[in-house]
């Protein structure tokens, strides 16, 4: 990617951004970064270059301005605020009515209002995959455990599942148990979606006794903004689904960031969780 | 309803049961309790005339024959077993192939095969709104709290949510705040999905401030066997739904249990929550 300028990274919590980080300076790219106060790891805000409340959009945007960035990046996670915080920042660049009717749509229109105020300012937004797509689930990703026919089924009712709940913007992810849904996930997050799959366990059964299997089917939805939004797995998750007694883990190829693969693929194998990348109906088949 | 015997009730936990007792006993209608060990409230089991094992089939069966009920219904929650003890206790009375298959497929599956069972035997399966429709919601049922627009709307994409998930055999309830799912039902249960939502909005906001908004939209799903898995709200359900910060509550007319009706809408009204039940899209219309 040939750029005319930095690449300005709008940095939240978790992993991803900080892997993203290492990428650019592994190839050796010129990069700033813009860290959410309350949200960016101490790691990450040791290498960023400014800091910023989530909805201090002047901020942002002044920021922005300044570092005359090639392309803008917005890189992990931050939580949902408050509607009426919400609608108060965006208020303040943008008609009140149609703020509000952004907003009511849910996570998606949300991230998309921010990706169309960028662009509305003459920025190019890239997603991360874009930048480091190493850090992408291949096809070819999986672990040493094979699923059993089972855990094949309930794959593919987990996306069919997924395919039906597209339309809604809720989770990414969802577990099922031989031809049983366990959880949807909604703005809980993946972890927390796991640990309510451990919880219903030990409450049925006193103390679980054994793995019930089940697995744990992430993807994105259809037509969701992967620039802004791509489903990720990494070691944790695998540790949270094995503590859940899941039999392994489905995640959607070409649009999964794996973070820290080895490891990951390391653990699954260690506890025995399957993983594998599966091609996702909805999707592009993606070439090359 | 004009029976040859007396009503035999296979009771689990919860109040419905209770409540459908309290109600034969008024209508002076005769009736057998066995009861679920591990789930039958003490209340019920001080009326009750047996004791079984949920997964104890060749008592229940006998104990039936012993009866000759008239009718049998399958009243109040139990949870459902692991999947190896279903197996091992159905595997008794059938094939362990057909049975597997069964147990696979979900809940109302495993409901489905136990109505089976009891009518390969000759029984007559009812549900409690066929011995006792004055615990259903009514149309006209609504509190003294009027819905208002954002709140329509959320109830409009619930169902249509509700709807969609319908071939799933998940939740039969939904939290939707403006037009944002906060929550799907799961095995948790409708109070362990409110008592999430309240976790997700205490985590956003530090403390909770002030009521954020969001219905709770509970409905049976499509092709659902109402006989043995009616929706049911109750008293409980306003309190746990006022405390995740809701503005109310809709639920499928003619289609959900509403355990005692005044102090549920008293307790509604009180907390400022709406209460409505509205027409299911995928339900025959009630006459009369």
């Amino acid at each position: 990617m040939t750029l005319s300028g930095p690449i300005a990274i709008l940095a939240g919590s978790g992993q991803l951004p900080i892997q993203l980080v290492k990428h650019l300076e592994r190839t050796g790219q010129d990069y700033r970064v813009l860290a959410f106060r309350g949200f960016a790891s101490p790691e990450l805000r040791r290498r960023s270059h400014a800091s910023v409340d989530l909805l201090d959009l002047k901020s942002i945007m002044s920021t922005l301005e300044g570092w005359r960035p090639g392309a803008v990046s917005l890189v992990g996670a931050v939580r949902r605020p408050g509607f009426s915080a919400l609608l108060g920042a965006y208020s303040l660049l943008r008609n009140r009515q149609e703020v509000r009717e952004v907003i009511n749509r849910g996570d998606d229109q949300v991230l998309r209002g921010a990706v169309m105020l960028l662009e509305e300012r003459g920025h190019r937004v890239v997603g991360a995959h874009e930048l480091a797509p190493e850090l992408l689930a291949s096809r070819s990703l999986c672990g040493s455990v094979e699923p059993t026919g089972d855990d094949r089924r309930a794959v593919a009712m987990g996306l069919d599942l997924l395919g039906s709940l597209s339309a809604f913007d809720i989770g990414q992810a969802a577990v099922v148990a031989r031809q049983h849904v366990l959880a949807i996930e909604g703005p809980e997050g993946t972890d927390g979606m796991l640990r309510r799959v451990r919880g219903l366990r030990q409450s049925w059964l006193g103390l679980r006794r054994r793995r019930e299997g089940g697995v744990l089917i992430k993807a994105a939805k259809r037509g969701q903004d992967l620039r802004v939004d791509m489903p990720t797995i990494g070691p944790r998750t695998v540790a949270e689904a094995a503590g859940a007694g899941l039999s392994g883990i489905a995640i959607g190829a070409g649009s999964t960031f794996v973070l820290e693969q080895e490891e990951t693929l390391r653990r699954a194998d260690r506890l025995g969780l399957f993983l594998a990348a599966v091609d996702l109906p909805w999707m592009e088949p993606r070439h090359g």
